[in-house]
């Protein structure tokens, strides 16, 4: 206690030499998704080498190897950075993951400062692109590092990083190196901690322990061999637009049914037991009419809103390929249309079992239309739903050190987005995986002007040293 | 008689100038689409001037002014070229109009020659852009100037030529001309004739007297304020895609059948008059099916499909703006989408009525969702649909010229789309209008490898001549 007193002294008045290591980071525009800036990705895998070098870790890189840039320029892949700071076999190892990669940023996209220069506005918050997504958190680890160093506080368990490069852009090569690596550098690892994500709201800190799946389908209609126009052919042959609107129609109502018989039958009832779990939440209806910027919410109670956010499935649909779709007019007649929607999935849903359900229902509905164009139907994606408990000593450990810096108890939080990696490590390792975020929900991660307030990064770090010296105290081997 | 076989004579035995003719109309890329043509279009507006001066025609040009192209630069609008032969105030003045702009096309997109090289291959086809679309019938009319020129044959008309460059794209400031004109330039003309569209299959020459019209429409549908992300808000809040499909699949069936309510009830009859005009068209539902690809014809005869593709409305679907429109996955809830759809339209129904219905049965089928969301319904655009007579003294001397020249009586066809300047004519001029076409049904006017057959360009021009002589007979007065 004496030590944890002692780190999180060191934190509060060093802040300002972690804001710098966070100044120095941010200024490496490392934005995965282009490739003129993938030398700076290159550059961003370098400066959290050698940062981690310095303070005694040891450092191994893995190469996912080339990208195939949509077809039309091969790229290397950033490596995936393994350091590990203590190999004493009588302490605990801990597994955290970030990445280091960005977001694309530009001035002219509506940032108020330039997005690679991290600035402190009058409300304390250090703006700039990675600052919470996820530049901070990573430094964070480090930060907790070179205190304990600094300090000449022994680690309270062995600490090992897995800090990807390509998060942002779909994470190429990093589950098969996790894969490859569970019973080689990952061996000894007990428990998995991850800071990507956010706080519920902005006020109070949060454990996150559960993320819907996501089904991704493309329902394709074929009709004439090529465009054609509606005033020579319209009323003659079957358009492939009329038939995809009736099917898409059919998916979802306006209040967000889905109508894909035996969809719900596959959701896991609500217990009681959890329903008492959302009562102290804070998060308001105003929250999310905020963050949405008008009202249209379906739910007219908080806790509706977050059920149907995290444990509920919902279906959306996003687009069309192959249709008209510049403003202005087009007396098309589209020969071939896919239309895209998603299901995002919830214990117990199996995405095997979704794709059947979807496939049958979409099937039977085009006979029931009687069309001559042909249709497939077909899941381009799934990813599982991840689900821990926060009752498992991991959380506890991570509540007990929420409590310690912030004097509160954390919410314990769902989402309703997917963190693909999350269960990668939970099912290549067979270990706890603990979601524990950093930042607030308004910081913004992929909007402009992405901010982390002073008091998040600070506190923030205390937490994650905090949770070390917790974690390092409970038996993880006791699974509730 | 005599002239008129002549004539014909002249044609067939100088066939090859009017080629070579075509051959260097054919060689100016005159493509209004493409800001880097226009100095082309406006080159081919001198070419005719030129050829037109040349035969002792009295020509004058009307400026449309300019083009905001896309908002992006300023265009000068290619002249409109009005030209006399003749002004015997004992003759009747027939006015032709056709024009000189043509369709983009690129070596690139297919074409197995340069599209701005006129050849003729071995099934005697004239290849190259604007040959039959629509170089070929203006010069048509030059040729048969020419031709009487030569032999020394006095026309039988005052002959005026109405010639624009920007039909292609949208006949920008044409109407304000011919309606300026009307009392004008265009004072004393007797009956229009247009040559700018296609037999309907590719053995019979027909005359066309009915097109349908087109309303266009924008269904938006406005939810959250900016476009969110699935994971996080599906579920919650009214999707606006979710409506817009809602909303579209209720307008019109697989089967083409309209569901907007009190559509057919404007819908002129068929008369038995009308039906038996069906019977002696060349035209098979494998026509149909070999323009289409495959057999995803709704009708199973012929006189169904001739029938749902000129005289009965149609309503078609293009497309979404504001969707996720790109290959591949991505989960976006856009926050705002317009649909995209036009009902071609026919006699009796009239746009304004049309536009009220559809207005009020979307209204109504939105209210019945009970979303949040915001739904707009507007017409962007309507253009009337077109009917004349096929008695009218004006068809039926074209319905002799066509026996004289082809030995057979035309079919009398309508068409599915809209010619916007057919109507405007009509109704600046209150004069008969008549549609007399040149090229085939499948000369690929706006497609790759446009081509017009030898044999159609003589006998088309052999056609346009002796109508001319026909229509100088007849007494245009007496509108049956
Ligand atoms: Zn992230
Ligand atoms: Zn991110
Ligand atoms: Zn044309
Ligand atoms: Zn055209």
């Amino acid at each position: 206690m004496a030590s944890q007193q002692q780190f999180m002294d060191y934190v509060e008045q060093h802040q300002e030499d972690f804001i710098d290591r966070l100044r120095r980071a941010v200024a490496i525009p490392s934005v995965s998704s282009d490739p003129n800036h993938r030398p700076d990705v290159f550059r961003m895998g370098e400066f959290l080498i050698d940062e981690l070098k310095a303070l005694g870790a040891s450092v191994e890189t893995r190469d996912p190897g080339k990208q195939d840039f949509h077809g039309q320029l091969t790229l290397d892949l950033p490596p995936v950075v393994l350091a590990t700071v203590g190999d004493d076999p009588a302490k605990k190892t801990i597994l955290v993951y970030g990445h280091y990669d960005v977001q694309p940023a530009l001035k002219e996209d509506g940032w108020t400062t330039d997005p690679f220069v991290l600035v402190e506005d009058d409300k304390q918050r250090l703006i700039g692109r990675g600052s919470s997504d996820d530049k901070g958190p990573v430094l964070g680890w480090i930060n907790v590092v070179e205190a304990h160093k600094k300090l000449g506080l022994e680690m309270p368990v062995n600490l090992k990083f897995c800090l990807e490069g390509m998060e942002e852009s779909g994470s190429e090569g990093l589950e098969a190196i996790i894969e490859d690596e569970a019973d080689k550098y990952f061996k000894d690892v007990d428990a998995v901690c991850i800071s990507d994500n956010y706080w519920l709201g902005t006020t109070k800190p949060c454990l996150t322990y559960g993320l819907r799946g996501v089904s991704y389908f493309h329902l394709t209609v074929k009709g004439p061999a090529a465009d054609l126009h509606s005033g020579v052919f319209g009323g003659t042959i079957h358009e492939p637009m009329t038939d995809l609107f009736a099917l898409m129609s059919k998916l979802v109502q306006p209040d967000g049914k889905i109508l894909v018989p035996g969809i719900y039958d596959q959701v896991r009832p609500v217990t009681s037991e959890e329903e008492a779990t959302y009562q102290s939440i804070a998060f308001d209806l105003s929250d999310l009419q905020s963050a949405v910027g008008n009202k249209t919410n379906i739910h007219e109670d908080a806790i509706s809103v977050l059920q149907h956010r995290w444990r509920f499935p919902s279906l959306s649909l996003h687009g069309v390929e192959g249709a008209f779709y510049n403003p202005g007019d087009k007396t098309v007649v589209p020969a071939q249309v896919v239309g895209k929607f998603s299901i995002r999935t919830v214990p117990d849903m199996e995405p095997k079992k979704i794709t059947e359900l979807v496939v049958k229902y979409v099937t039977d509905e085009f006979n029931k239309l009687n069309s001559k164009n042909t249709m497939v139907i077909k899941c381009s994606h799934d990813g599982n739903h991840w689900l821990s408990s926060p009752n498992h000593p991991n959380y506890v450990a991570a509540a007990k050190a929420v409590e310690t810096v912030f004097n509160v108890k954390p919410d314990l939080t769902r989402e309703g987005g997917s963190i693909p990696v999350t269960l990668c490590f939970q099912d290549a390792l067979k270990k706890n995986v603990l979601l524990l975020p950093m930042g607030r929900g308004d910081d913004g991660a992929h909007s402009i002007n992405e901010k982390l307030d002073r008091s998040n990064y600070v506190q923030g770090i205390k937490l994650l040293g905090v949770y070390l010296h917790e974690v390092s105290d409970v038996d993880l081997e006791n699974k509730q």
